[in-house]
């Protein structure tokens, strides 16, 4: 059975980028394939363009749509094999997926990083538990360590604006007064690793990302020198991978700003923050992609569908 | 274009009451309308009827239905211009408002005032901050200072029930033990400025409304006075509003009764306390209208709808 | 006006589960019946199996949705009459009922037990202030006393299951750390009564049910006794009735174990904690018909809805 847990599930991202584009022009056109087929949206954390455009996706393809806050509207999980449950949690995953994915035709999901221990967040202990045990196809709507629907939709971002055949493209870290977890960075530098383009990390010392993600993508820790030039710059903060899930500073000298920009056309996965991890002159002005990439997750989630549909 | 934000929007009040009147009778006469088009509705606070009936009237032209607890499933807004985004706040209202109008065809919103500064509440900067930086209509489900929904249905109720050329409605305030908001009594007075009637607005001294919005109503500190000869009772509580957003006092004569109501018919926009707002009488008697009143928010809803998916 | 609130508003059990079964072969044959017609699910408590699995028997029927958790998006009832509404609570019951069936065509309803005041308990005021004041048939999704959705389902699961003309069922109590209701218990002892089988109860002292509930169903103390060559052994948790709502021990004893199960199949309603009310051999085994049981909600909710809306 195919899922969509990571960018890697994508047999051929230059073909899933047409088709998605080609579903943004005619969306209602494959209006047939979802008739009488349901999904569940199972969020463990907030969302607000994720809910929206995975629900429009649905929508698009004729789907019906089930949406459940799993941690406030149902029970706490267990997900370790063989424990005494006598504790917090109510219900094991191995009940919970197979139950869950009796009443669907797809199951997506939302579990953050937690960020406290490194192992537990690489066992992707939700996402995997649903994997492991449900019947059906699961999406990865964010989890640990993945949020591959963005990455798609970067992808298909770039691919309309992009005017060169090896664009030069930055993802720079950027100062947030809270821990945030590694799964946007991970999956857009999986994604530009699937690409034609000069692709170079940018952050201070101390936040490298998992070397296993990174592999050969260069990472230049002086920020100007890795923007000068570039065609597009993705701006995203993350905590520290190797002092894992820490703040080790705000530095607001790596706030992104239309001086660093240059000519380059920026991009974020929002929501971002205003005048801490980029400038308000970057946001308004005409270089942003912000919005249109955010335009770009419906289509991103609706090719994914289509195809587990499709499958 | 065209949203729904104040009773001022309305361009022939007696038109749209008869429209939606002919809806009532025929609920899903258009439902070919709304098919393929999507309402997201927005709730900063909580709501039963609005929730409900709006989902009915939506579901009633065909639409697609996104709901979303803003505060508890999504990311706190910021509403000023030019804040450094270090605090409480994770994401501007101008991404918000653009990037959830890419994912709907209306975006429909309930924001309370908070009642603690007056002119942050009348800047109404969540349905303003929308209505500014979206893409797509905006329908006001009650914000600060208006509930044109509710004015609009009460609108209908008069219509459905009224038999003389020029009936005597009164609008009285009435206690409660928690601090109210203006906005269903600012819309019922602006509405009553519409019709062809006798109105009256009756409140304990230090209660009158804005003066801005009261015009030139009569305002009566003898209730049992302005009840005299009435044909319709509208009773709600508010806080006041020249000591903004206090309780003065809670002052149990106030609370209507049946012997005050003689032979009005009686009209409240729900929730109502019983025995404090209105003595059980009322509400269990054969002069309340308060149930059609809420059966009149599915088809207030409905021609609003219509009307900006027409447009 | 029909509703379902309890397993006797079932006019015949065999009827149901065979028709069940045949909605279970064909689930979107009766597509038409639904079709323009809306449920609302009002949520008073948390729920996994009971909110997906109505939705999707709604869904199949064609029908609408509207789901709403009632505490955190609404407004805290009132049920006693002739209450001065000066405290916590904003909204009767009378008014809500029927406002709320104003909007749709069914409603449905969770409100457990709070298992503090067994009379008030008994009273089921939720339920019984709906079925009281609303316009719209409602049915029960576990309240105070009963979940007759749990108990049909558990019947179609033995429907299909059972292959002698008189199988030995026993209804075994568990261990488990929280005070838990009666009402699946109730339930299925109730169901239990309409069906021709050996059946027994099994619980420690302390634990009998509710003995207008129980009649003429034998009680054995003795668990190892009570599962001798049982055939179905359904297991589940509940307080004390007598000492109301108390847990008395968590007597490990009592789990359920392979050995103990025998040759017998193993039910329960889920959620379950694993090793603590029966250990991982059961429910990883082959005997287990949780899964199945589960499955058989969307079933038996469809079979409700679809009587509801044909009467």
């Amino acid at each position: 059975m195919k899922h969509y847990l990571s960018i890697h599930d994508i047999d051929s991202l230059p073909d899933w980028v047409a088709e998605a584009r080609k579903l943004k022009e005619n969306p209602t056109a494959h209006k047939a394939l979802g008739s009488g087929r349901t999904i569940c949206l199972l969020f463990f954390n907030n969302s607000l363009r994720t809910r929206l455009s995975t629900q429009k996706a649905a929508l698009n393809l004729g789907m019906e749509v089930m949406v459940m806050n799993f941690g406030s509207e149902g029970w706490s999980l267990e997900y370790e094999d063989g424990t005494l449950m006598n504790q917090g949690t109510s219900e094991h995953i191995k009940e919970a997926a197979r139950v869950v994915s009796q009443y669907c035709d797809i199951v997506a999901i939302r579990a953050f990083a937690l960020l406290t221990d490194k192992e537990k967040d690489e066992a992707e202990v939700v996402l995997n538990g649903f994997k492991k045990y449900a019947s059906v196809p699961i999406v990865n709507m964010e989890g640990s360590v993945a949020h591959p629907l963005q990455a798609l939709a970067d992808a298909i971002t770039l691919g309309e604006q992009n005017t060169k055949t090896r664009p030069k493209v930055v993802l720079s870290w950027a100062p947030h007064p809270k821990a945030l977890p590694h799964a946007v960075a991970n999956s857009f530098v999986q994604m530009m690793q699937l690409q034609d383009a000069d692709f170079v990390i940018t952050n201070p010392k101390g936040y490298d990302l998992n070397p296993d993600i990174v592999n050969n993508v260069p990472i230049e820790h002086d920020q100007r020198k890795a923007c000068e030039d570039a065609d597009f710059i993705y701006v995203k903060n993350w905590s520290s991978y190797s002092d894992y899930g820490q703040v080790l500073h705000e530095d607001s000298d790596w706030m992104m700003t239309q001086e660093k920009l240059g000519k380059a056309q920026f991009m974020h996965c929002l929501p971002v923050r205003r005048n801490v991890v980029v400038e308000d002159a970057v946001l308004d002005g005409t270089q942003s992609l912000v919005i249109e990439q955010a335009n770009n997750r419906t289509y991103a989630a609706q090719v994914v569908l289509k195809k587990l549909l499709e499958s």
